[in-house]
């Protein structure tokens, strides 16, 4: 493996159309002493990068690459890393390039918490550089954001758990998901079919909830052992009255979710927790009378600890997210972007072939 | 003790003048088995009394009588009851005069979030009678709805914790406040300042939050050791950063307070519980990413076991509300609410001298 000194990805050069991003070249950031190299081998395709290139979250950078479900190989280890991280080792990036690890909540496996924290992309670092992602040849990270993948774990099947199944994972495990519980998944798209199968593996009572019955199949197929199609099926709130124990919201935008309905369904004392990451301005209106007995909130990724968890799980109970692949490039990309964009992937994309696009 | 035909009470006779109510006769329910009468000695006034009198909550009834923080004796027991409740026994009436008892929540000691719940005053029963609380000379409800009162406790000081005590307790007892935890109550007032009282005699570690600096002299004599002025102080938040375990809402609305601000001293994966009640239009305004690894929820008053729990807490550990005592009556009455509407209470009135009103 040669080593560059230039990256390469695939960026988006023009923001208004930038579901056809380019082949660009950009400058690494600085190597730090924990820094390590990693030449990319698969990359997932999230929402989030959707929501990013298309500045939902303000006006994209030009070149930004996006890309934050990255695996690949390691290609030079800072002098100061700790980790045992080694050259030539499979890893994976998750959403999160660099937190203080030095405040309560780093201190507290909780440094996607940290309020010092700089995502995989389009966030300054305190130098100024802004992150780039994984549709690139490289990416170059602070070591306790490089986690070692399982040998039993496929590029293109791990890939996605990094951030959109880590995501649903973190709120599962915190909240007690397990046998005995009832557990529910809102929104069966790239993130929720991953939370079917994970709550399912981890034992719960497994209740799916989508507008309509069209996805009922698949759902039954991920793990769901009760189907709810929240404006097809009538009197679910009656059926299902204090059933949850726990209920996790994957849908793209709050603004849909009638929370006063759902509220009914939950047991009381019980948390809905949205992994939602919806446009920066969107706002959620509530009547306070209507999260009487249950509390609501939001979850971010989750901690280095809870992904080497979460990947030692699905190696462990062989559990498959439903992937397809897609060659990255710029005809690859903009094929991810266009289809993210219409709903029309089940459920989840992740872009190979990065020997071929930039080279060995 | 003579046994009445109808009761009296202070009822709101002009929902303009709510602020003058006046001495009304009014029929009791109808007395079914499990129903118990109680000889009024003293009711407690509630901000949900001037809520619902004002007509916040919907056109209030024609001759409403309102009071929720209810202690007097028994004076008939119906046949079927079965909680070993006694004529002459001195028992407690809080919010809630009636619940299924059949229901899952009404089963895990969940009654208050039953949805078939009666109020104490204001609320149609089934039959179509309008309850009416307790600034009256009686009240007749179900059984489990009228609680003992330990002998240590006077009628003044036990009143308020019948609803302003056990809706802050609740959420402090079923989050876990105690030894080594960090709790906060923001909103010093008739439910903060016994939120205050009882996360100390809990153990816990406590963050008083008000607006001001106006009442830290009495935060801190009611077991805060810590106090927060949110409008005056500077960088409290980086101050408190991923300090707290738990946050007790008591103000009388959510419309003012910066969740943005609060979720960042909290520590990940707590709640922050409001238990206000807040006028029926208002609406929560929330950014989801303001919401990030916390979760929050409203909590409503207490189930028949907690209010127990917090009589028996609060004789043991010697806990005194900071209570006024009002004649009970039209001039009492009025003088309530005025102050009540204009905040000028310190901290919780308690209505007495039923006898000198309403005879023996």
């Amino acid at each position: 493996m040669s080593y560059p000194e230039k990256f390469q990805g695939i960026g988006i050069t023009n923001r208004e159309d930038w579901k056809h991003p380019k082949k660009v070249t950009f400058e690494p950031k600085q190597f730090n002493d924990k820094d390590v190299d990693i030449k990319i081998e698969a990359c997932g395709v999230c929402g989030s990068d959707v929501h990013c290139a298309a500045s939902h979250w303000g006006p994209v950078a030009e070149k930004q690459v996006v890309g934050h479900e990255i695996i690949g190989r390691v290609l030079k280890v800072g002098p100061k890393c700790t980790t045992g991280i080694k050259v030539g080792d499979r890893v994976g990036v998750g959403a999160q390039a660099w937190s203080c690890l030095e405040c309560s909540r780093c201190k507290s496996d909780n440094e996607s918490y940290c309020p010092k924290s700089v995502w995989t992309y389009s966030i300054p670092y305190i130098d100024g550089y802004v992150s780039q992602g994984g549709y690139a040849s490289h990416i170059r990270l602070h070591e306790h954001f490089a986690i070692p993948i399982p040998d039993k774990l496929s590029n293109e099947l791990a890939a996605p758990l990094l951030c959109g199944g880590i995501t649903v994972y973190s709120p599962l495990l915190r909240n007690g998901c397990g046998p005995g519980k009832k557990v529910g998944i809102v929104g069966i798209g790239g993130i929720g079919h991953m939370g079917l199968l994970f709550a399912k593996g981890m034992g719960a009572e497994v209740y799916a909830f989508s507008r309509t019955h069209s996805k009922e199949a698949d759902a039954k197929k991920l793990g769901a052992d009760h189907f709810i199609a929240t404006l097809e099926d009538k009197d679910w709130t009656t059926k299902y009255f204090d059933t949850l124990d726990l209920l996790v919201i994957c849908a793209s935008s709050l603004t849909d979710i009638n929370f006063d309905e759902l509220t009914k369904i939950m047991k009381v004392n019980t948390k809905i927790i949205s992994i939602s990451a919806p446009a920066a301005d969107e706002v959620l209106t509530l009547k306070p009378f209507g999260l009487i007995g249950v509390t609501i909130g939001n979850s971010a990724i989750g901690s280095r600890r809870e992904i080497e968890h979460l990947l030692n799980f699905v190696a462990e109970k062989d559990i498959k997210p439903w992937v397809e692949t897609l060659p990255v490039g710029e005809a690859g990309v903009n094929e991810a972007f266009e289809r993210m964009d219409k709903g029309d992937v089940k459920y989840r994309f992740t872009l190979v072939d990065f020997d071929k696009e930039f080279g060995n």
